[in-house]
């Protein structure tokens, strides 16, 4: 049985397929050593041996000795170093590792080997006394407290309590001859509580830190992790064993991070930093100013071709930009870590689509590393770069949970009530909480971005800030609010309330003051990958939209016609003449009020050139897509004054009297207006409606055909529930429409369809096909009626849904992400039985889900043909449509094999 | 090709199932030959006839002029007369029939074969010259305008003329030369418009009266009529020439009606009255107080012996209670006419028992003989029977549709302004209205009962009242209404406002006056009924009720449990002592106004003792069965004061500010309550609201328990819509009870289950039965969410949805008969996922529609094992799961053949 697997001098027994044996860090450090990199030497003790110890008693197998005996020879053979030695001595981490990486498990232990001898090698060969006697103390720190189990917080005193001795306030402060005073009070300090001497036998140094590891497995936290996330199959933990370098030995040393490509703009250039004769905690602490990679290659040129050459290596074989850590120690480069580095959106792109052009990837893989924060986040504010990152380090006050990008800057409060107060004044306020909780919501909403100390990206604040797209960090734990004396502090500074900061919701960062915001310019990768993706994808994407401003600004963003245009945003609002929207309202509040047919008409005939004149604007800027106007929706008591002034204005202007007026709007009033007198049922009332749309609609069209332009009008019906409800209409529809085509003279084409989105209408989809040639999915009301969810109502219980911390019913909310277990299987079941009726049945969506990139998914799984989204959200569900179409083709792939 | 059937002298060559070739009526005539009864013989001409017509240019088959010649000789042999004799004339009629009654088709042509010669001889052998005028103007006027088509109004004119020229008022006082004169002006008048002389051959009419009958087989009524009640299939209509029979001959004839039995009690006794020397017409007249069949029964006894073996033909023929029509002539009887008769409801019971008992019709037949309006009727007050019958008919305004059973007394008022402002004044309404809009609701509501001009079962003014069983006539067309004059007239009797009238729904009569009114009195037929139709059943029928006293009331209805038992209503009010209801309500309110879980919970320590004392009351009600309770449901707001002033009396009776008060119930303010904050997501929210029912229902159960009551409580949440939220709830649930059993020292059985009324739910079910013990159908809700219909606000245009005049999209409302093919769609759904994953997963349904019969039976087709029907309708579930059960076995016995 093989227990250990060995890496080093260019060759390693495992490789990164070997996860569940070696864990995730021994299955890297062998693939890294496999593909040549110069990863320092060491060996793994398997996840079968810590699968064994468990199963007999604690014991490990009886062959493990000798292998780990046999492997660290070879290692001691690689390296020219031996454990203990006297001179040249080898110091070596032992870690945990696991499959998958667990909260509880063992901490790193570095510098083993370290004893009173060897610490004098080290020291002579660094010509640092400094050096070896605090990596000395280090290693007896961790050792006590981590092996044995010595309370931390007494080694921690005793460190303070000698500086405070010495004068001094950093470690860099403490001298040799200080460290070497810890190391023997940490010496005594064990011989006290364990009633031994510390370990000075390398080995037995060894065998203690690997037993650590494998104890580790069963600590309370990590039992608990594991129970909690369900994760079972593991065989155990790995120990990984290697060789210690160190890049402080002198000037022939040298410590650095560097990237394959620069992940602020995602050019190809080698992008990185290097401390000459330092550790890389030198780097991390910003104490020295760092060299360029380029003043490096001067320096050290062959280290640098070295470097050049890891470069693309990995390039080569993660085929993604690396983020590299690495080491010099006395000429000798060594990787110590690689892995996928962060970025930028904008770099996002730019390197998707360099590395395709390069054919270091294929374009479908280009797009799908693109994802739908990506491209939101192009479209939020961000900090500008004028922003010195010097200025941004000194101001930053903390980091917590980045849940909705963008930035935001404003006044700090402390109460939702005083947020509504300032806002009413004008004043762009941040409100924060340690949590928001539904009475909050008011405050939240006129906030121009959210922060709270805890809570995570289920959280209220996070769920409810999401929905509204508002900046909002949240779990920002490291500030300490106190909302009573409207005052929070963090990192020993403190913000009152008044004082600016500014949210930095892409990562998550809070800063003291006032920062300077921008909007990000679209790269022109941007445009390149969005093109590919609109060749991958089968779904079209449309938008929602109700002027033509609207209408050309989503061209733009690329959608392929309208999915949903609503009519009575244009009964209130005249987008081109705003002067004119007064005259509007009047007629639609007039027609409201009317107590017959033939003055109703007389009303809505006053509408008519309105609308007529808002279509005519809508089919010009969509020449030669589909539009599709959904008749009038809301219940009626929306578009009515409810004081008593405004009734009297409106009963003068109209000429009747007040209680006229008055006796209507009450009558208007509704329970439960989302399930009320709306919709379609509107135009079974009051068929003189869908006369008067469908005339402007038709009217608009013909203008429009009569110019050249080419107009696709879809009239859409909202709410039905019936084939009969929707024959009725559709009747109706064809007769207006064709006698106004009739009387231009012309021929003109057009769909007649509805949306679905009540229950019934989705359950009797087979009977409604017979009579609509479309279905859009309306699915804001499809799922406040599947889930019984009023959306106005749901912020004072439904964040507890979808947070995982509290009853996390939900895994997001589901007005954002389309709830595909219940509203989706209803959708499925409909669009399958509107399509055995009607093959060729056209389907959409156009709910908010429609621009939510998992809901994307779900519409493509279920062949709709388009999704429609609001024009911001369009390319992020171009994007989506075309990764569905990957995704399924790697699952067919895998389904093959 | 046989094309005339011979009925007469005891034998008919067709029979009873020949209705496709026969026609209804010659069908029926033969079956009442072939039995033996006394019926006017005939011959009928079949539809293949009217086929034939029509497929070869309107010209008859050549067979057809022999078969009618040899039909005719039969008739003239069977009957002794002649048609055109001198001495002897065969009079006949001349009726169309097709195998489905229509409107449009011609009308009867009677006394046919008289003309100048046999009318002398008519005379002659009636002894009455007037009688045999009278009958020849009539043929002569029916002739003329049904066969020949000369205007109806100029005959009519004619008639009227001579009246007046006479000086008299009614028919009955024109002599016979006075009808003689008629005849020549009609004939002279049908010269003057034909251009050729009356036909004076009876042959010629004959085939005349033919012609009409097959032409108007297309007559353009006719035609629209089939086209819109998509009747096919017909070969045409049959005709049908019978034997004119007269009771008015002489002292050996007289005409009658009788019931074979008392259509009032069901008592088994020939009922009937008998007019001598008369026609049928003299009966309808009530000019002539006709004797009762006993004393018939002296005048001429072998005519009663064989009416008595007519009875009893009829009967054991047809299996159900008869309404006969009969004719003696010079001592012959004649049966004209016979069909099942209408009857009450306690005289429905009464025969549907006795004949089962007699062994005339099996018990299931009996059970399917009750209609659930018969039950219903049993249940609401009728116009009590000391009201004389002549009183009724001297009182009597008009007569319309009745809508909904039951009777009412009130004054009329005629908008529904008045009737709210009438009542409010505690003054008993009948709203009278031409029809009724959404407008009219709150009137209709506090009226006793509802009367308009205008509508059918499926009118506005219908739907509502139904809803609320509240008395309405509608379709009362003889009314002439002024509601700007307030008043209204029929049968120039005139109604103001503030007169009083009652209505009689059973009837759908409208009476002057205020009558007084009884509840019937429950028959012993009924008891007996109702214990055959609960041996059928397999559906269990249980009660929503929510306090000891209805508990007990449902036992006796016949409830096996509750299933419906809603705790909320106890929140509010004390049924057992009503006088701590305002010390429940603010426990109730200080809870909902609590701003932390701890005062939460003292206010709920409060409600506890109560809820548990009620519970302790259903339970002892409901010893040995079955009760569902409920937990919380409602929107917290309606449980709070929304007035300043009563905000003030409870902040100071719970010791906080009235600005708290006033906060919360602010903050408690929904858009759509019935889709928010309610049901289970109160116990989510406030799982201490949860604690304190399940203590109360545990604690009420254990002690019951002790006392020997046998209680099998099962718990049920409200609402819910996942597995991971019934979860939740289900262990909290379990929690509170175990301990609550625990600390009793006690074992105690219970079921934890689930409403389903939300589609999500129901698409969720086979999840959510890894949690649900039961399932119960909320279908109000259900339907609220599956049609997106709010229930309080759906008033204003789902009358128009239900109204077949309208829009029809329904053919019921929908609250109150399930929706089977949408909602019940969901159900059958649910229920079969439900129960593959838990197979004996009890399914029951508490919405309003599980006492309603067409929702029952659809209850038993999918299997429920219960439905739950306020008190009042568990009868009627009761009778229609039985029913539901017959009709299974009938179908499956039709489709084993």
């Amino acid at each position: 049985m093989k227990y250990v697997y060995f890496f080093g001098a260019g060759k390693a027994e495992g490789h990164g397929e070997m996860k569940h044996l070696l864990g995730g860090k021994g299955a890297g450090l062998a693939e890294m050593t496999n593909i040549g990199l110069p990863v320092p030497a060491g060996f793994t003790l398997t996840t079968e041996v810590c699968d064994y110890f468990y199963k007999h008693g604690k014991k490990y197998p009886k062959e493990l000795a000798g292998q780990v005996k046999a492997s660290l020879a070879r290692l001691e053979k690689a390296t020219g170093k031996k454990l203990g030695d006297a001179r040249n001595p080898l110091l070596v981490s032992v870690r945990s590792g696991s499959a998958r990486s667990m909260p509880g498990m063992m901490e790193t232990i570095l510098n083993l080997g370290l004893n009173e001898q060897s610490v004098q090698a080290l020291a002579a060969n660094t010509k640092n006394d400094r050096f070896a006697y605090d990596a000395y103390r280090r290693f007896v720190q961790m050792y006590s407290s981590v092996v044995i189990g010595l309370p931390k917080e007494d080694l921690e005193h005793k460190l303070r309590a000698m500086k405070s001795r010495l004068g001094v306030k950093d470690d860099t402060e403490v001298s040799a001859e200080g460290w070497r005073g810890l190391v023997k009070e940490y010496k005594a300090y064990f011989k006290e509580h364990t009633g031994k001497a510390f370990p000075e036998d390398p080995e037995e140094q060894l065998w203690g830190a690997i037993g650590a590891v494998f104890g580790s497995w069963m600590a309370d936290k990590a039992v608990t992790y594991r129970r909690v996330e369900k994760i079972t199959g593991l065989l155990g933990t790995a120990v990984n064993i290697v060789q210690m370098v160190f890049g402080n030995t002198g000037d022939a040393s040298g410590t650095g991070v560097c990237f394959t490509r620069d992940p602020s703009t995602g050019e190809k250039i080698f992008y990185g930093d290097f401390l000459l004769n330092a550790q890389g905690e030198d780097v991390v602490a910003g104490i020295r100013t760092p060299m360029h990679l380029d003043e490096m290659s001067k320096l050290m040129p062959k280290i640098y071709q070295q470097l050049e050459r890891v470069r693309k290596l990995l390039e080569t074989h993660y085929r993604d930009m690396q983020d590299i850590e690495f080491t010099v120690e006395e000429g000798t480069l060594y990787v110590l870590q690689t892995r996928t580095g962060k970025r930028t959106p904008t770099a996002t792109f730019q390197m998707a689509v360099d590395m395709a052009k390069e054919g270091l990837i294929t374009k479908a893989e280009a797009i799908e590393r693109v994802k739908a924060e990506d491209i939101e986040r192009l479209f939020y504010p961000v900090i500008d770069s004028s922003v010195q990152r010097t200025d941004l380090l000194r101001r930053k006050l903390a980091t917590g949970v980045n849940a909705v990008p963008g930035a935001a800057v404003g006044q700090a409060v402390f109460t939702a009530q005083e947020a509504e107060a300032w806002a009413k004044e004008g004043k762009k306020v941040i409100l924060v909480r340690r949590e928001t909780s539904p009475e909050d919501v008011g405050g939240m909403f006129v906030a121009q971005g959210i922060l709270t100390a805890t809570g995570g990206k289920t959280s209220h604040a996070a769920v409810v800030a999401r929905g509204w797209g508002k900046c909002c960090i949240v779990g920002c734990e490291k500030l300490d609010i106190d909302s009573e004396q409207k005052l929070m502090s963090s990192n020993g500074r403190v913000v009152k309330e008044g004082d600016w900061i500014t949210l930095d919701g892409n990562e998550g960062a809070v800063y003291e003051g006032k920062m300077a915001l921008t909007m990000p310019t679209l790269p022109q990768a941007y445009t390149t990958l969005m093109q590919w993706a609109d060749k991958v994808r089968r779904l079209g994407v449309r938008t929602n939209c109700d002027t033509p401003t609207d209408a050309r600004k989503a061209r733009e963003m690329g959608a392929e016609g309208i999915g949903l245009c609503r009519t009575e945003h244009m009964f209130f609002k005249d987008f081109e003449q705003p002067e004119k929207s007064a005259e509007r309202q009047l007629a639609i509040q007039e027609m409201i009020v009317a107590e017959n047919v033939d003055s109703r008409r007389k009303a809505l005939a006053k509408l008519l050139p309105f609308q007529r004149r808002d279509f005519i604007g809508i089919f010009e800027a969509m020449d030669g897509l589909p539009v599709t106007i959904r008749l009038v929706d809301p219940p009626l008591h929306e578009f009515v004054p409810h004081e008593h002034e405004k009734q009297q204005e409106l009963a003068d202007k109209i000429g009747v009297d007040v209680e006229t007026v008055a006796r209507r709007v009450a009558q208007l009033h509704e329970m439960n207006p989302m399930l009320g007198h709306r919709g379609c049922r509107l135009c079974i009332t009051y068929p003189e409606i869908l006369e008067m749309q469908v005339r402007a609609i038709i009217e608009a069209a013909v203008d429009c055909q009569k110019r050249g332009i080419k107009v696709l009008p879809e009239i859409m019906h909202p709410l039905t529930l019936d084939r009969k409800e929707l024959k009725i209409l559709e009747v109706g529809t064809r007769r207006v429409a064709e006698e106004t085509i009739k009387k231009a003279g012309v021929k003109l084409n057009y769909l007649v369809g509805t949306m679905i989105e009540l229950p019934r209408a989705a359950l009797m989809a087979g009977e409604i096909a017979e009579v609509a040639e479309f279905f859009s999915f309306g699915t804001n009301d499809l799922t406040q009626t599947v889930m019984g969810l009023s959306r106005d109502d749901a912020g004072r219980f439904l964040p507890d849904y979808v947070d995982a911390a509290k009853a996390g019913v939900f895994p997001a909310d589901p007005f954002q992400t389309l709830d595909v277990a219940g509203v989706g299987q209803l959708m499925e079941m409909a669009i399958s039985r509107g399509r055995r009726t009607r093959p060729k049945l056209k389907v959409g969506i156009c709910g908010e889900h429609g621009g939510d990139p998992e809901s994307v998914r779900f519409c493509h799984k279920v062949n709709m043909n388009y999704v429609s989204a609001s024009p911001f959200r369009v390319p992020i569900a171009r994007l989506a449509a075309a990764q569905a179409v990957l995704e399924e083709k790697a699952a067919k792939k895998k389904k093959k094999r």
